[in-house]
C-alpha cells in the first residue's frame, strides 16, 4: 500500500538522502515538499529541494515556508555540519524549476484537504510549517492520516545541547505546538537515529545506484562524515531524516512507546522533548496532560541502514 | 582510611538506612547530621535523625535547616512514599535528645572550618542547606574535602517528573547553586541508584542485624516497598541515599563521567540536571561553562546492595 506524503524539510545532507528515498521508493507517493530554515536558510532549502527532485528526474511541487523560528531569535545555520550550501559545499548544477506560489502552510492545508484521511506529513526540520498550517486550519489534526517527526531525544541526550536535538531546539515553540496538537503522531528522535550508522561501504552502493543524484549524495555525505568523525569519533553518519521514512514503511525496525510529550521552551533545557510514558503517574498532572503520541526509543540500526541502502542502490 | 562526613538528610525511608550505615560503618566518622524539608517537613526530619541515632546508641549532633525551597513554593511532602512520619507511618519511640542550637548552614561552616580539607559533605535531600552554607561562607568550596550529592538524573529519566529527580526538583535553585559551586563534587543520581534494588531477602538480613533500629528500618521499608511495587512494578526498593555512601567508600562499583553540570530551574524540564560531558562541544558555550564535576552514569547494582547488606547485617 502506498503512503501519500508531504515532506517538510531543510536540506541538509541527511535530508537530501531522505528526499532521494521519498522520490524513489515505490511505496511512497510524494505529493510535495515544504521547506524551512534549519540546516540552511529557507531560500537555500527551497533551491536544494528543487534541485534534488530535478536530479532524480521528477517534477514535484516545492512550497517555501518558515524563514525563522516562531518566538526565539534565529541561530545562524551551522555551516560546518552541512556546508554553507547545505550539501557539503560541493558544486551544484543550476535549478530549472520554480517554487510553488503558495507558502508551505497553505500548501499543506490544501493538499491535506484535497485527500482527507490519506496524507501523512513527514517533517524532518524545525516544525514552523506544521505549526503555521495548524494555525490556518486547526481541523487538520482530524484530516491528516499521520504525522511523523524526525526530532527530539528522550533518553539519548541531545546533539546541539546536552539535552536538545537540533530540529526541536531550532524552534521549540513550534515543536511544542506540533507535538501537542492531538493528531496521530510518531516522534523519531535520536534514541532511534543514533542507533543507525550509514557506513562508507553502503554509501558507495548508494552513490553507484543513483546517477548524478548519487554523486551529489555521496559527495555531500563525505563532508558530513568529516563532522561525525571529528565530533563523535565514528566513521559514518546517522541518517536522521531517512529514519522517519524508514519508520513509516518499516515500523517493525523500531521500538516505540506511547505517552505524553511536551517541549521545554526556555532555560537550560530549552528544546528538550519531555516524555511521560502512558500509565506512569507523576506528582503533578501537568506532565501527563498532553495528547498521547508514539515515540521511538530504539531501532534495529543495521536493519534501517540496510533498508536505506537497498532502497537507493 | 576513615571518611569524616556531615550527612545532610530528609529522613525518609532510604535516608534512614543510609543513616544507619553512616552510624555503623567503621570507615565513616559521622560528625553530624543536618536536616531539611523534603520527604518530610524539617521538624520531622530532625526528629527522625535524632531518633535513628538514639536507636543506634550514638550521640550525634543534629542541626536543623531549610524548611522550604529557596525560590519556588513548597510542594507538600509525598506521604504515600515515605509515610506522613517519614518512616512508613510505623509507631516510633520518643526522642530523648535535642537538636544542635545552630542552624544547619552554620553547623556545616563551623564543622568544615574546624577541620579544613578533611570533611566530606554527603547530601541526600534537597540542597538548601549546602546552598545556605555557601552563602555564609563562599570559601567553603576550597575547604571541604568533597561533596557527594544523591540527586538528579542524566539519561535515566526522572522520578517526580519525566526528567527530574525528587531532591533536585524540590529545590532546583539551591541545586543549581550547589552543583555549579566549583567544589570537588560527585553526583550519584538515578542512573546509578535505579541499577540497585534492595530485595526482601537482604532487607531481612539487615532487620536481623540491627536490633531495634533494624526493626524500624525493616518496617518502614515494607511501606516503601508497596510504593515501588505499585509504581514501578519491582519487588524491592532502590536504596537511593545509601548509594551516596557506597560511592564514597566503594567508588569502583560505579561508572562515572566528568563534565559540566547545571540545573533547569523553570518550565517543563524544571529540576532536570543537564550534563555536558567534558570535551564534547555544543553550539553554544553556555552548556560547557560550569565547573567540572563527576556524575555517576551506572552502577554494579548487585555489588552495591550486597555492600549495604554486609554493612548492616
Ligand atoms: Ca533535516
Ligand atoms: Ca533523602
Amino acid at each position: 500500500m502506498s503512503e501519500a506524503i508531504i515532506f517538510d524539510t531543510d536540506p541538509g545532507v541527511d535530508d537530501a538522502q531522505a528526499i532521494a528515498i521519498a522520490l524513489r521508493h515505490p511505496d511512497i507517493e510524494l505529493l510535495g515538499m515544504t521547506t524551512t530554515f534549519g540546516n540552511v536558510d529557507a531560500d537555500t532549502a527551497t533551491h536544494n529541494a528543487l534541485l534534488l527532485a530535478e536530479l532524480a528526474g521528477h517534477e514535484i511541487p516545492v512550497a517555501q515556508g518558515a524563514a525563522a523560528p516562531m518566538v526565539k531569535p534565529r541561530h545562524p545555520a551551522p555551516a560546518h555540519i552541512h556546508g554553507a550550501n547545505g550539501l557539503g559545499d560541493i558544486a551544484l548544477p543550476a535549478v530549472q524549476g520554480r517554487a510553488d506560489p503558495r507558502d508551505a502552510a497553505r500548501f499543506i492545508v490544501d493538499t491535506v484537504n484535497a485527500r482527507p484521511g490519506e496524507v501523512t506529513l513527514v517533517a524532518v526540520g524545525p516544525l514552523g510549517n506544521l505549526a503555521a498550517a495548524l494555525q490556518l486550519e486547526p481541523a487538520l489534526i482530524d484530516r491528516v492520516k499521520r504525522v511523523v517527526v524526525m526530532g527530539g531525544s528522550i533518553r539519548e541526550g541531545g546533539n546541539v545541547t546536552p539535552v536538545a536535538e537540533a530540529n526541536i531546539f531550532n524552534d521549540p515553540h513550534a515543536a511544542r505546538r506540533v507535538l501537542t496538537a492531538g493528531w496521530p503522531l510518531t516522534l523519531v528522535g535520536l534514541d532511534a537515529t543514533h542507533r543507525c550508522v550509514l557506513d562508507p561501504a553502503r554509501m558507495a552502493r548508494i552513490a553507484a545506484g543513483q546517477g548524478r543524484l548519487g554523486e551529489v549524495l555521496a559527495d555531500s555525505y563525505a563532508f558530513y562524515r568529516d563532522f561525525y568523525r571529528e565530533m563523535l569519533g565514528i566513521d559514518g553518519c546517522c541518517p536522521h531524516d531517512s529514519c522517519a521514512l524508514a519508520w513509516l514503511l518499516r515500523p517493525e525496525l523500531f521500538t516505540t512507546a506511547r505517552g505524553h510529550l511536551t517541549v521545554a521552551t526556555e532555560g537550560e533545557a530549552e528544546g528538550q522533548t519531555v516524555f511521560a510514558p502512558e500509565n506512569r503517574g507523576y506528582i503533578e498532572p501537568r506532565w501527563s496532560r498532553t495528547p498521547l503520541v508514539d515515540v521511538c526509543l530504539g531501532a534495529d540500526g543495521e536493519g534501517v541502514v540496510e533498508w536505506i541502502a537497498e532502497t537507493l542502490a
